[in-house]
């Protein structure tokens, strides 16, 4: 367990957004959104979830961790694949309900589980009246087939 | 009223990861989160939250459009501020849950209700077993107070 606890948020608005303390605003479930880029360029990598558990792991430890919803679980990124993130920076917003983690990721290099770099490659467009995706041509970096199978 | 329409999303994974189409998977309140970084260096401006109508009228107007969750209400990012978002690219993830807008800013070039460029001005760090927040020293780029009193 973390040592780090973190205090009740305020209900004060100018507190929460010019404050010195942290205080993260938990939702009903206790999460807060964790917005994750690479740090060497910003781009986006992926989008998750973070209780007071895994935000305090990954500000006492550097390594990103996550509240896996599906799995209502503990998520230490990477575990299984090798490509753990590692905290350049964490940042939070003005009221404190979602936090930015620009990372380095060691491994493959790839934080999709589907091997590839980021979760977000693929852009949406119309065409005639249906929104449709296109693939920005990124390429699975692992075989996740392989590497999760090893995890059963 | 936006025309386009979504259809239901597939339960089937590999649809979801590797198909053509967009079928957004609103959560229990009907919204997907939307991340919003700078097309310019793709730093993060800001975390919301779209409905079907949100999303719909992003895509038909490249003008990017949100849910209010404290309002309840559907928000033009930008009406009463001036610093509307236009909408150079939007991505989706692996599970198409989350939206990614590369935006354009007009107006003041601010993004925070704050009057700062972005939401995420604050670093999070910790300072004998506390977690602190320190500001970038980024400054409000309008008069948030003025801004916003013409609107009542």
């Amino acid at each position: 367990m973390p040592a780090l606890n973190f205090s009740e948020a305020s209900g004060d608005k100018r507190a929460l957004e010019e404050g010195k303390a942290f205080t993260p605003r938990f939702d009903a479930n206790g999460l807060v959104t964790a917005v994750v880029t690479d740090a060497k360029d910003d781009f986006l990598l992926m989008v998750a979830h973070m209780n007071a558990e895994a935000l305090a792991l990954t500000l006492e430890t550097g390594i990103a961790h996550y509240w896996s919803r599906s799995r209502n679980a503990l998520w230490k990124k990477g575990e299984t694949s090798g490509n753990l993130q590692q905290v350049v920076e964490l940042r939070t917003d003005c009221d404190q309900d979602a936090v930015w983690l620009r990372v380095n990721v060691t491994g493959h290099d790839a934080t999709c589980h589907t091997g590839r770099r980021s979760c977000f490659y693929r852009t949406v467009g119309l065409k005639e009246d249906m929104a449709t995706l296109n693939s920005d041509g990124s390429q699975p970096l692992f075989d996740a087939d392989d590497i999760y199978r090893k995890e059963t």
